[in-house]
């Protein structure tokens, strides 16, 4: 048996009262940290809050060594796998979940809080109106992805705003940096003309939400990772009056 | 103090640890099931989950009559809103919380799991390939809405899924009959040529996740409410893989 056990946003009291039983009740627990921010979580913290003895997992156990470690043990015994957010939004999941049940191991999901649904509500914006999601990654060989940039163009041509996901443990004012590069080189204006809403660790107690142009936004001082960065599209005059209350943005919107 | 709890998917288990010492803290407990649905929680099992005397707040409680009720107590108590999904979805929180800051009382948001990012991961599919979601509702004055329609059309065309939300108590069923009829009247065909997924009762552990085209889909028995409806748009070939293992989808798509 494989449970696959979402730990929420950012504290290791974010888990679920389901998902705690999931871990006394399991003969083993594992976690893992690289497909979705640890927040204020270490596996020494996640012990002491939940009582039991937890191993991290590398890449590589998840992946190609999967059969041999996590997989090879559900067969007979009830595994518990720990990670960030939802339990079952990074691919390297579903695909051990594909795997599981290809050897006949029964699955289940415990679901938490994910950056995904909390971002919207944390700053005042309305679920419905956000259009696809993209993640902002650092260069590659020396590439910038335009990817981010056109999922953006293509939801502010809609009216709608985009989530983006920061790269694990990059900064709102680099995302913006390498976002800014990628409109020079297209000649868009997309960025200059939106409001853009930048939040700092999600879920914890001294979470920042900070809305504003992006000259001001590049100084704005938001603390440590994790950081996410929304473009918002037309804004529903609730969600104008949100962002000056709630996320601080310049009343002049 | 206003703190928003979210309850989670759908037992009164799927609060967070963070949630429920919110709970305990608070002077006055409120809950409300109109913004979200209650899943398998009544007033009475969460009193028993929580230890703590619970209210039910009526809509008109959360709206015109906050201010001489909820929003009038919070500013010498610590006040404490169960509602169902993550705290922050509902407009109707979103404006309550713009309404408490107007009155210099603090607020606070305890995010739990939605569907909003759930289902996704429920069947396999990737989040990111998600476009903007919309609502089917009953016929409001004998007039049904074509916005859901012209979302699938629009993220389609695009390659992206569409989450639906049904309206509180309807049926994956009568979704996609309203769907239907307004695929006739605009002479469209995405539904027809598309493969669905409906999720029953995500979170419980009865849930049932099954993709199959509209007309099979019509006649499958999913069981109680909450429903949602996920149109898929291009299909990745791991998501390929994880609706016909996961979602017993046909084996030829």
């Amino acid at each position: 048996m494989l449970t696959f056990v979402g730990l929420g946003l950012y504290d290791p009291e974010d888990i679920t009262l389901k998902g705690l039983e999931a871990i006394r009740e399991a003969d083993v627990v594992y976690a893992e940290f690289y497909t979705s921010p640890a927040g204020a979580r270490t596996i020494e913290k996640l012990e002491e809050a939940y009582g039991r003895r937890i191993s991290l997992l590398a890449r590589e156990e998840l992946e190609e060594g999967a059969e041999r470690g996590i997989l090879e043990l559900a067969k007979s015994k009830k595994v518990v796998l720990l990670s960030g957010g939802d339990a079952m939004i990074a691919t390297t999941h579903v695909d051990l979940r594909l795997r599981a049940i290809e050897r006949g191991i029964e699955t289940r999901i415990v679901h938490a809080a994910s950056i995904a649904s909390a971002a919207a509500g944390l700053c005042g914006l309305q679920n419905y109106k956000f259009g696809k999601s993209a993640t902002v990654s650092p260069p590659y060989k020396g590439v910038v992805s335009h990817v981010p940039y056109e999922t953006i163009e293509d939801n502010s041509e809609r009216g709608l705003h985009t989530l983006l996901y920061l790269d694990i443990g990059m900064r709102i004012a680099d995302a913006l940096e390498l976002l800014e590069l990628v409109e020079r080189e297209r000649g868009g204006e997309v960025l200059k003309r939106s409001l853009l809403v930048g939040i700092a660790r999600a879920g914890s107690d001294d979470a920042v939400v900070k809305a504003d142009y992006i000259t001001s936004l590049k100084g704005y001082e938001f603390g440590d990772p994790p950081h996410v960065l929304i473009v918002t599209g037309d804004l529903h005059f609730v969600e104008r009056e949100a962002l000056i209350k709630i996320a601080h943005a310049p009343g002049s919107i």
